[in-house]
């Protein structure tokens, strides 16, 4: 089953069913006005929002709306818990390496993970605003769940069956005030700018078997002002699944329905510049730093710069035909209006 | 004008005004059925709310409702964003001093704020759960504010308009997880539990010439087992105040109307363990963790435990009247069911 949240109808937008092609969509406020609402009760209203998806595959509906992404929220436009992991641990030991720091062998057992904020996601199609471009601007790649309520203690298992939905998410990072802010020793605040979220929310059963132990295990394909960046396998490399990465955050608390957790940057193992870029055959990056991180190693600094205003970026993955899974998150980089 | 939100009616439970005396209290489900629906779109709702509470304090409704705190949740049961500062930089100087560390001078100008979970908080009168003893549970007394909608980039005197409630908070912290999780380099998430907030938010109004200059001029009186442990004023030492914290949370992002900022815990420069206990005068401390820093630097080891299952912690601040502003945090340190 595919959701969106359409900006229409407030803070939350509107609910729609999207059909599999993301071609038509329907409104749903018999059943569930907003997507939180889905999820506040999920056991009673899923049954009902499967009948108007396959309603809406079959063709049933004449009188379907067609589907605009360009019309979409963030499928919670906001939401109670944005929790984000650094699954890819390749990524966080380039981060070390590229500054000359050993990886603390822990973080193969012990998920790294961030408290985000998520009370002003922005819409996939809305621009990435910020005030300067000499913050740094970066996308994150990554793959994202929401899930249902969890108990405080559980294991991955219970937390396996507490994912509800999938969706893509671009992690905007402000990495010039990242060292910064990470010395102060509280985590990321100020250095992370709005999250984007693919239009479309999944269902895990829509990835078949591409969704197994807890993984997605299809190319993540990115583009930087048109041209292909990375396509690295979200299934390969993640070191901490999502049930893992849960479980994680309810260690000391319960988590409650609506909580969006991350998968981090998606990166794989690659044989360093020459072997990882996509014009060399790589599969290149899901976010600037990594290739400014190889750059730094074997050059001495980093030579890509961060984005600039006016730069896209797209964040999609496709299925085994070509066709667009979660819609694409497109947007373009611009000055913060004063 | 206060107001609080019953547990019934859901998971963001039932706004209700409450009257000055918090003797009685009235839904308002005409008006807004929430909290969270009152700041969405507060302009609108205010006056009306404001109407109900001075009919409510005129004794002008008969019918209103026994106002009975243990049947609230927290304000708002969970929130799009939790915001906590350490604004009294003398707890933050007093942990490096106990650790041998020297504060970084920007401590002083530069706010340490941490992003929170705010998905499940619990109610004021709830268990502070945890699985273990061991986690090293602590109180952390403070202050907070619920914001309006907030522009990228604010300034201290734009955020300081868009403080449209203030409360008492509990940020229960595990002191035990914290060193490991914050050499991590990415903050909390296990090392704090689920926060509790006070029966009720009141407008600044309420505090009349006590909120001035974006603090809280009061006596933030904490008791444990009974006895008084602390009764720090929140208006002193606070280094930063309520809109220097918000614009810190704003330089790079838009936040959303219902975000929460917190504080840090509430904490007064003192003349050392001698004088700061209650037994000797002082003021004594708003967290177990700061009465371990004086005996820790003068001792070279902390002496009093962090809490124990049934330990009980009470949180309150009264008027120049003796009366209850916000209602008290009243919670009892429980083993997590299994």
């Amino acid at each position: 089953m595919k959701l969106a949240s359409l900006k229409r109808g407030g803070r939350d937008g509107t609910l729609v069913v999207v059909n599999r092609a993301l071609t038509h969509c329907r409104a749903v406020p018999a059943i569930a006005s907003t997507l939180q609402a889905a999820l506040d009760d999920w056991h009673a209203i899923e049954p009902p929002l499967r009948q108007v998806y396959e309603a809406l595959n079959s063709g049933a509906f004449t009188e379907a709306d067609l589907f605009d992404p360009a019309e979409c929220h963030s499928p919670l436009p906001r939401a109670y818990q944005w929790a984000d992991g650094s699954a890819y641990v390749n990524h966080v030991e380039l981060v070390r390496r590229a500054r000359g720091a050993e990886l603390p062998p822990e973080f193969w057992t012990d998920p790294l993970m961030y408290q985000g904020g998520s009370d002003s996601f922005v819409g996939p199609h809305d621009p990435i605003y910020a005030l300067s471009e000499a913050w740094g601007i970066d996308l994150e790649a990554e793959v994202a769940v929401i899930t249902g309520d969890v108990r405080m203690g559980a294991t991955p298992e219970q937390c396996a069956s507490a994912i509800r939905l999938l969706m893509l998410v671009n992690d905007v990072s402000l990495r010039n005030l990242i060292p910064a802010e990470l010395s102060k020793g509280f985590g990321f605040l100020q250095s992370k700018a709005a999250s984007a979220f693919s239009p479309v929310a999944v269902t895990p059963d829509e990835l078949g078997s591409d969704w197994r132990e807890g993984r997605v295990h299809r190319p993540l394909l990115v583009h930087l002002n048109g041209q292909l960046f990375g396509r690295p396998d979200a299934g390969t490399d993640m070191v901490f699944n999502f049930p893992q990465l849960l479980a994680h955050v309810t260690k000391t608390r319960e988590v409650q329905a609506g909580s969006i957790i991350g998968s981090g940057t998606v990166s794989n193992k690659q044989g360093g510049l020459n072997g990882s870029s996509i014009d060399s055959g790589g599969v290149g990056y899901a976010c600037l730093a990594e290739v400014r991180m190889y750059e730094t190693i074997e050059t001495g600094q980093p030579q890509t710069p961060f984005l600039k205003f006016g730069d896209t970026v797209k964040i999609e993955m496709v299925d085994h035909h070509g066709g667009s899974i979660f819609g694409a998150i497109e947007q373009r980089v611009q000055k913060y209006p004063g």
